[in-house]
């Protein structure tokens, strides 16, 4: 919770000081210019045209490296389900979709089929010819039909990710280039972000040798980003966020807490081990329970239609208040 | 380096307890007979077979839970290009392979092909089939054609790992079905194996939560099983491990070093930055470079081709001690 009263503004100043020697403990983002120019066209390619929404889904885990030449790294599991499947309804609805994923985590279109390998699918006739295999044909025709016209039609971009600090560079790249959308950009940060870091500089150059004995390490906390995205990055965009916790108990209380905490439009609330069948959607206003049924075998459908109503409703209220104020 | 007399026997019963911590530690292993099953029904299938060895490749990083419903876990670093490489060209030699391998990691016969997603290969006609697209008709259909003839041909086995508790408890059961097999049997060891551990009970059950400062942890080191594997789990077997460091000094005195430790029959060195071009071979007799070269564009193709001789001689000198013995 934050401080009241004279307490706060040194806080903010030690949370500008965590923040800045983040940034600056942070690699250099490889081929970043190239990143930021497609987003920038992707963004200018669809602002105004058919889909007027831009949403900026993260999906997977990302990882935190122990060692500078990265041998071994933290990492926060997470599939990416979540992200991929909610990517395909947005662009159902017309939203243009910015993936930004975790490399190797599931990706939109592909979550029906088997993880292991896209060679079990196929076999090669005598002609030479690569057919699917009966067994799969449906699912894969549909999937490969989809995406190409998601991808066709402008709608997916997809960004990949592997540390933190790609993943919050990157994440800062994209909510600049969405602050001209105002109230028409949306963040649905479906990713499992670290919660620890080790900073670049005090990083061991080489691979950590395990000769003796126990190895004890420190982590620093990483800043919560959250509230720089709501402040400065892109303030007009309507933020999404996501807890996830093993214990039901202090769920609910702590998706409360970063509603108010970063100003989060919505926080969805959802326990490990119950995740892909209910979710709480967590408003200033109140909970609604969000569950599969018969019609919606995936609680992402009913989720994103929520979702997609409560940001109408945003934009509605925010072109009042461009016209009143 | 082992301790010399009498303190010999002390660091055995020591390990010896820690092996078994280990173990009593890890959480029991999901579906582990069946795993059992298909492992010793490839074995037996084999045996005696066309393909009268078997190796057994491992590949991929290993994790270390942090959390008893994992959320955070350590991981090791590795793409599993090495061990999806040296399978292919096993297979091609006429081994039957085993291919022990880190879930997402790099497969064999898919190397060659952008990893985002099998999607991008392909597209629908109008007539609603799948065609593979024109720039990578080629790779693509080599790939289903040559995994096919190996998983047709009864020639590769594949069995994922994630955490360092299944991948040990796998490959002991991988062990138990190839002591038969004598010398005929290899390990190619070249998956990344966590060095340290949190064991199972110490583990917090719920997620760590990120509320408090920095944060410390402790890990316990893992066991190095290979003694074991090569003492009591297929001491017969020909084995084969790797040993990747960043700094070149230390490298091969560290390579000398697990050969005689843990009775290696040939340890391939590689440092990470040089790892795809070169690779030195260590043995009792001498150090082997191998290099790419105009002929060999994968360092694999020498490496697999030296390793097969080194095996045949292997087999004719336990032949002969048998003979004699």
């Amino acid at each position: 919770m934050d401080s009241p009263g004279g307490a706060a503004a040194e806080d903010q100043q030690e949370f500008a000081g965590r923040v800045k020697s983040f940034f600056e403990s942070a690699p250099p983002l490889v081929d970043g210019e190239n990143v930021s120019k497609k987003i920038a066209g992707f963004i200018s390619r669809n602002r105004g045209g058919e889909a007027d929404r831009v949403v900026c889904v993260t999906s997977g885990g990302t990882t935190v490296p122990l060692e500078q030449r990265c041998v071994r790294y933290i990492d926060n599991f997470s599939s990416g389900h979540r992200g991929a499947t909610s990517t395909e309804y947005f662009v159902k609805a017309g939203y243009a979709v910015i993936f930004l994923h975790r490399r190797g985590a599931y990706q939109p279109y592909c979550r029906y089929l088997p993880e292991d390998s896209f060679l079990d699918f196929f076999e090669v006739t005598e002609g030479s010819a690569i057919r699917v295999c009966e067994s799969h044909a449906k699912e894969v025709t549909r999937a490969i039909r989809d995406y190409r016209a998601a991808v066709d039609g402008g709608l997916l971009l997809k960004v990949p990710f592997t540390s933190i600090f790609e993943y919050l560079q990157i994440l800062q790249i994209v909510a600049g280039s969405m602050k001209p959308l105002g109230s028409f950009g949306m963040f649905y940060l479906a990713a499992a972000v670290s919660d620890f870091y080790v900073p670049w500089e005090s990083m061991a150059e080489h691979k950590i040798q395990s000769a003796g004995g126990p190895l004890d390490m420190r982590l620093a906390p990483v800043p919560k980003m959250l509230s720089l995205l709501r402040k400065e990055w892109a303030p007009m965009a309507f933020c999404i966020s996501f807890k996830l916790e093993t214990d039901s108990d202090i769920l609910l209380k702590k998706a409360d807490m970063a509603l108010r905490k970063y100003g989060m439009h919505v926080v969805v609330a959802n326990e490990l081990s119950t995740r892909k069948k209910e979710v709480v959607v967590v408003t200033d206003t109140g909970k609604v329970k969000v569950r599969t049924d018969e019609q919606h075998r995936e609680v992402e459908e009913k989720l994103i239609d929520l979702l997609i109503e409560q940001h109408s409703h945003y934009i509605e209220e925010s072109e009042k208040d461009a016209v009143n104020g």
